[in-house]
């Protein structure tokens, strides 16, 4: 939106080195909205729009471009440009941005940032993906217990340049482990003389540093918080999660369910800038998977080609029951894949899924089963629309059970339920399907 | 977690009638343990806990209840008490809950709430469901400009105990009309004499009262904000939406998204909340319509009964062909729903897209081909594996296109791309299928 009403200015103002306008756009503008209008125009001339405001702005401004962006605008300016701007970035974003840099790219940059950033950089790389570590800022705001409210206050001023956030903040003692909690709207409305340790909440809510990014998100989520402590395992402060990070996390991760419910390889970048070849290459592995499950299946009607023979009515309806059978598994495997993402489902309550899952298969299955025995009649005769109708209703009940199951059982195995991807499920249910129908006209007409 | 540890301990406290302890449990412990806590007692014992706490906080622990189980406790609690409770619930939480009630209880409870709360529920209530005034709060802090920091602060801290968020503050003049925002960071820093004019931003991005909520969602997600302003047609305040509401929308919008995918009416509630008469319902419609498909399926395949006699091999591939045609085009659609849920693709990019799965499907459609007439060749003859391989090229590469095309159509008709379901995109596919298989067999066999 912005992007089609600015950036024409800013070609303007560039071409005309109006050194003002240039100032006043990167300045006055929303960090977000400077980023969105500049991610069009060439890497040379994003740059000489960015020098014309200092290294802080330039992070934050920065920090709004999508991966693949950044990536693009690094590889563009020099090294010294590069380790400052690195140095102004929020740890969490510095972080995800090297992690996409050549290894090597990163080892030269190292000895040109400050020591401080460079140690905190150290540590934050050494944490594994997806892990609360690795999403997390050392940015946060900290005081001691035994000060005033007034004292805080100040002593928080000094901290807020630095500080993601000063809207909670943490209580530690000499150790840096988590005593307490204060947010800024109580420090506001408590009396200046109050001792923080009278105010403060001492049961704080936290996540440990190597907890998975899944249930960082959960808990922010469930108690509404602003920010998220994370700890070490004797609970000393290492860091925070922010809401804006968790919302992140949120959409990344319905993004790799979605993905994976479709039958590919999440992709790590938006569909539009990521390139084709990756694009094919986690398409076509999944593919290639499947392909090899439709092959046995293939080898399995091979081997009743006596009956096929026989009977080529029963061709006529092979979609149908494979399709009714795996839509049903599909439906049940979504079901219970989105409510584990979201921590509203235990490996517990898989004898609860398959009672459910069974019931509501009988129903569906009784249902379809008369409605698909009527639509056979319309093509061949009521005895053999019958096999029809009766295929459907034990591939509906036994892919509504196996849908749900599945998943379930891949989350034992220790692998991601979203493995159990709509046509995976739907390969399986095709080489269930294909037995259930042949052994049911050879059971009711050979 | 705290369900289990905690738990015996309130059967122990309300057997024994103590009511210091069950006043201590509610009070101490954050509402959302509380309520997770609860939620397995009966109604009963829910309200004989929650009467040992005032309404602010009976409502704050209300509001962590899901939807299902305070419908559930609604019944069981007199009506002085529920219109209290109302009263002092947040008015988006308590809107939600009214949206579920049985419209007769809402209209006898509405005379029993205090005349301000009504105004605004009835207010509320008035916009459609998924748009920002349905999830908006009307409890936000606001000043006028023309006063200074220390000033604001003082005023401010009357606000506070009526404002879900004091941390973004907005601007308003007389007639409410939106002049500017600033943090309670800024106006911490700032010098006490400052007048706000001074440190307000101007240019404040706020969405309108009828923005659906996905919109919402991705405005304050692409801009880090702890809250979007809602305005009116003239520009006027009339909420805030702030960021656990929006998290709860992009969580509710992905949930929403995945049932479809899995080809369902999404569910409301979650999976084991849901009764199944609702499941068996909102997954049936959908397998009906799916089987009206495999109908049509059925009955182009019978109009090539003599081919499908003559030929007895081509019923083995036929999952296969039918499959592979119906994974590749739920990929192309889970990759294009995706990102236009994201809002990273317009329906402007509509050519792009189809260009780029074009020759993603001729790649893909190329390596299937190829493994397709091997893996055939096992079972018949070469010149037969050939015509399997050419039905796979042709339906990839036309399912790789159609499935990015048919979320985009859908949209463009003004329904949700997400309509196109995995199991849907698998049912038109096997529909082009056969007609793709049987016209190759005719053609190169006849």
């Amino acid at each position: 939106m912005y992007n089609s009403l600015l950036q024409p200015d800013v070609r303007v103002m560039l071409e005309e080195n109006d050194t003002q306008g240039l100032r006043e756009f990167c300045r006055a503008l929303h960090p977000a909205v400077v980023a969105e209008v500049l991610e069009g125009l060439p890497p040379e001339d994003v740059w000489r729009v960015l020098r014309h405001c200092d290294f802080e702005r330039q992070a934050e401004i920065f920090g709004f471009f999508s991966l693949p962006v950044q990536e693009n605008l690094v590889r563009s300016v020099d090294r010294q440009h590069l380790s400052d701007l690195i140095e102004a970035m929020a740890p969490d974003d510095r972080v995800d941005l090297l992690e996409r840099l050549d290894p090597e790219v990163v080892e030269d940059l190292m000895p040109l940032i400050a020591q401080a950033e460079r140690s905190d950089i150290r540590k934050l790389l050494s944490f594994p993906e997806d892990s609360a570590g690795s999403i997390m800022t050392t940015e946060y705001a900290s005081l001691p217990e035994n000060i005033t409210v007034a004292e805080a206050l100040d002593r928080l001023r000094q901290q807020a340049p630095d500080s993601e956030t000063i809207y909670y903040v943490y209580i530690l003692d000499e150790d840096r482990h988590l005593r307490g909690l204060v947010s800024l709207r109580e420090l506001i409305l408590a009396r200046p003389q109050r001792q923080l340790s009278e105010i403060m909440h001492r049961d704080v809510i936290s996540v440990r540093v190597d907890d998975d990014q899944e249930y960082v998100a959960q808990e922010l989520a469930r108690y509404d918080f602003l920010a998220i402590p994370v700890v070490d395992s004797q609970n000393r402060l290492v860091g925070i999660v922010t809401h804006d990070d968790v919302l992140d996390v949120v959409q990344e991760e319905a993004t790799e369910d979605a993905h994976r419910a479709g039958g590919m390889e999440p992709l790590e970048d938006s569909y539009l800038e990521t390139d084709l070849a990756t694009i094919a290459w986690k398409r076509g592995i999944w593919l290639v998977i499947l392909l090899g499950a439709a092959s046995v299946t293939a080898a399995v009607v091979k081997s009743y080609e006596s009956v096929a023979k026989k009977y080529v009515w029963l061709t006529f309806f092979m979609p149908l029951v494979l399709a009714t059978g795996g839509n049903t598994g599909s439906q049940s495997a979504a079901l219970v894949i989105r409510s584990l993402a979201l921590g509203r489902l235990k490996e517990e309550d898989a004898w609860r899924v398959a009672a459910r899952e069974l019931k509501v298969g009988l129903l569906l299955g009784t249902g379809l089963m008369l409605l698909a025995f009527l639509t056979a009649c319309l093509l061949v005769s009521p005895y053999n629309a019958m096999i029809v109708g009766l295929s459907v209703f034990v591939v509906v009940v036994l892919e509504a059970v196996n849908g749900s199951m599945l998943p379930l059982l891949i989350k034992r195995l220790g692998m991601d339920p979203a493995f159990m991807s709509n046509p995976m499920i739907a390969s399986l249910s095709d080489l269930i399907g294909v037995v259930i129908y042949f052994t049911m006209v050879l059971l009711l007409l050979d």
